[in-house]
């Protein structure tokens, strides 16, 4: 199956990388960052270009990522991902034991697709959407009253809002008129009542998103977003769609006018691309441009497949993150996108990279003696830079940042002021923080030196559309699904969220037997008890 | 002055602490985590509730945090600073040297207030903005075809934006009908366009917020707005209004409906209760709410000069921080609140926080030996527990949490699921969470093992409302300003965003001598040229 039998400080590079790390490139030394370095050290593919002169490697630490992902079998675990492999399992303990085919969603555009199965079914969803369009289009779905639906309400938490909203968030310039998406997520209720607040909902849609079909905060708020419907004297049968996997107990035509299928294989965080995205990027956008990020995250999924890490945009950023991780040290990474559009990618990042690989357990059970996932944050450019760029600076943490920008403006409504326009100020910032933060100044006054030495990428494309826009989504799965092959680490499960849940419900059920008058064991829980107590949530007993 | 003229290091407490933290308490101790020492680890204030009792420390420690607090004069400092003192500033090396008083803005219930020159700029300012919203109110205030005015853009950035931003979002529920209040920040043209693309320009003020009236973000959107404006043959001078310093260059009543100051002894992340925050909250919100969050605040800033560190919130808050971070060795920190209106809260905090400490010089010009700020980041839960808990819980970094709740909801529009309701479930999580992360659960399949002792506290209130989400700005600010002066560090200065503005500036002179033709001496800026070639953002000279 091709999957690795060793953990990172057991292949052979590890040790070669490990030393090369004591004495990591001076980006502060004059010529350091070479005109000639700058011009080498660019890797492209899948509609990006990702610079990368600026982190603290030089040919050596390349040479040495280029053996760790070939000792490591990092495309070999790939290809075979696509290709059908149980790979999100664990040997020797109880797990999902499930493929991970987020990939074939969008493999539907060659007649032999990696994992025909798994893209037939996409193809199947994709033909079920495009007839819910073109019936919106041509008047065939309309509400009660005969009016075309306006507005779009997706329910859904985690993978099933995260990714999902982010690339709404980030295509909006390219909307259908007429059409508005918003979300519900949270079980707050506040959340449902902001948004329904200010709807008609006589032409508004529910897509209920929720694979299991029993993602408490969901149905909550289905239930809630139901009663409002009620309500308005609307029939929710006639506005209400799900998504969600076959066979759930959300599986029930009778209650939704359409429904949409997401298959076990696909995990919540990698879904943006199946039917979870589509059906309310399909309504927001149209079909086209839905296709259109397919087109752009299945170019980046073959662009992964190369094997020099020279000419592999995601293997590559995923190696970076490696050095500046486990060889360098660095605990976090900054996501710093230089559009104001991707304003949610980072939070959508922060669930994929850190629900994937904040794991602290490899894929034999061992307790690894190395770093896995990193924290994962940041918000757009320029906004960061008047924010927390200070700490990334001169704070006493180094703080790996990646920089996505954009060659051009998606709306082109500019303006030239002080004799540049708003765009050209965006990308000089972008230039200027990587440089800045490579290069350091030294000044007489200890406030106003800046250290240098503090690394980055800059990952680039023309213009964010949805080509792109899928394109960066799959570039980021990739890195994450590399670094796990590299960490030996299970990337697709998250055990991690159980004791939680499990927490919660002993909450609830005090909460229950309260409004009910049963009796509490409260001896038998009693830290519980006195945490409601403390917290001013129950009154005290006295 | 109050002033520490020692570092942490040198304080006698620090050692006593490095030896507490060899050993810190283990919160997975069968009877660890009892309920007795959760109903005795709860401290009162400002409206606030603080239980720590899921922090790794004992009555020890506590007695340890209280000395560092005295021996580095931590509330002296406090109360000189609000009393005006100059401690913008730093020994021996030049500086802005300035007084710190955004606790003025709020100290204006009392006939003493601390600093009675900055609190009666504060009340002129705020009569200033009581005449224009009552003009609003009563119709004197309309636009050119005589109808009120019902929504209202800001256009600011950094601190002109994010915590005047996150309040507005976290207040929406007390909104007045009929206004709505929007955000243009990054200087990407396509966050100015896609804002502008949806108003009624007709009935839109616009606020432009910049202390020195020369943020170049700001000044290139207030000339995108305005030629919207004028596009749609409307009068700018009737619709723009100005919050800025006495004095800037955009201190000019000709150019505005009206003005409002901002004084330089209140740093732009201090600045959400001063004029920054208060026109657009007052349009919003109404004067009334406006003046709760103010009484919110300054009851929060009373609290704050407690001394016992058992009854003082954002002294503890920031104790506790210390703790992790300079004797556990943790390094950054998760603001989590469990109230979706707090949506932008940590992002406000990132700024607030990172920007203030996120400093690698002491207030004598040398380096620490320690580390100062963190690295703060998070997202509301329920949100996060279906994203980056995952490596909360069961990742190889420790990530210390900082839980938001509170006990009802805002729009109180609830309803029971499965025998409870939305915001018990909500309350259910937030007390569940810290519950697992503290004490953790063993399993035989390893990957189902939880290691628990991840320090959390759990912050709580009545509701999200104006007064308490008062309590809650100045309970960060005082935390923040506190473990600046733990550290030993100058919290109310940014020079680490010089750099980059430098380097931007090379890259624009590049862009106007491309436009205007001029000739480049690319010989002389070698790296720049070959960056902007390299990225593709100019063509290459071949």
């Amino acid at each position: 199956m091709g999957e690795p039998t060793s953990n990172l400080d057991e292949l052979p590079a590890f040790e070669k990388l490990t030393k090369l790390a004591r004495n990591p490139f001076d980006l502060t030394e004059p010529g350091g960052l070479s005109p000639q370095r700058i011009a080498d050290f660019i890797c492209s593919g899948g509609g990006f270009d990702l610079l990368y002169a600026t982190q603290r490697l030089d040919n050596a630490v390349i040479g040495g990522l280029q053996q760790l992902a070939d000792q490591a079998n990092a495309v070999e675990m790939f290809l075979a991902m696509k290709k059908g492999a149980v790979i999100n399992r664990f040997e020797g303990h109880e797990s999902e034991n499930r493929q991970v085919l987020h990939t074939a969603c969008r493999d539907v555009f060659s007649d032999t697709p990696y994992s025909p199965a798994a893209s037939g079914q996409a193809q199947e969803q994709l033909a079920n959407l495009q007839t819910f369009l073109a019936d919106l289009e041509s008047g065939l779905l309309i509400n009660e009253q005969g009016e075309p639906f306006t507005d779009y309400v997706n329910i859904g938490i985690g993978g099933s809002d995260l990714g999902p909203r982010a690339v709404y968030l980030a295509l909006q310039a390219f909307g259908l008129p007429d059409r508005r998406v918003h979300f519900i997520s949270n079980v707050d209720p506040d959340d449902a009542a902001a948004v329904l607040e200010g709807l008609d909902l006589s032409r508004t849609l529910v897509g209920v998103v929720s694979k299991s079909g029993s993602t408490l905060e969901t149905l909550t708020n289905e239930e809630l977003a139901r009663a409002a419907f009620v309500k308005a004297g609307l029939d929710p049968g006639r506005h209400f769609m799900a998504v969600t996997g076959q066979g759930s107990p959300m599986d029930n035509p009778d209650r939704y006018l359409r429904s949409f299928y997401m298959y076990d294989y696909i995990g919540g965080r990698y879904s943006t691309t199946s039917m979870v995205g589509a059906v309310m990027l399909g309504f927001g956008l149209g079909y086209e441009a839905f296709v259109e990020i397919l087109r752009g995250a299945n170019d980046m999924d073959r662009a992964a497949e190369e094997r020099d890490i020279r000419n592999n945009p995601p293997l590559l950023l995923a190696l970076l993150g490696i050095w500046n991780h486990n060889f360098l040290g660095h605990q976090t990474i900054a996501i710093l996108p230089y559009s104001q559009a991707l304003v949610r990618f980072p939070a959508h990042l922060q669930q994929c990279d850190m629900e994937s690989n904040g794991k602290s357990v490899t894929r034999q059970g061992d307790r690894p003696a190395y770093l896995t996932g990193p924290i994962v944050w940041g918000e757009p450019g320029t906004n960061g830079q008047h924010a927390f760029y200070q700490l990334i600076h001169q704070g006493t943490t180094v703080v790996p940042a990646e920089f996505i920008g954009f060659r051009d403006s998606q709306y082109a409504e500019d303006i030239l002021i002080q004799g540049t326009t708003s765009q050209e100020k965006l990308l000089a910032n972008l230039l200027a923080q990587s440089l800045a933060l490579a290069k350091g100044r030294q000044n007489d006054n200890p406030n106003r030196s800046f250290s240098g030495n503090r690394p980055s990428s800059l990952l680039l494309a023309d213009r964010l559309t949805p080509y792109t826009m899928g394109g960066l989504l799959a570039l980021y799965e990739a890195k994450i699904v590399f670094q796990g092959f590299i960490w030996n680490i299970n990337s697709f499960d998250q055990e991690g969220v159980q004791l939680g849940k499990v927490l919660a419900n002993r909450f609830l059920d005090h909460f229950i037997a309260l409004r009910e008058g049963h009796d509490i064991d409260r001896q038998d829980q009693l830290t519980d008890w006195t945490l409601l107590e403390s917290a001013g949530i129950v009154k005290k007993s006295t």
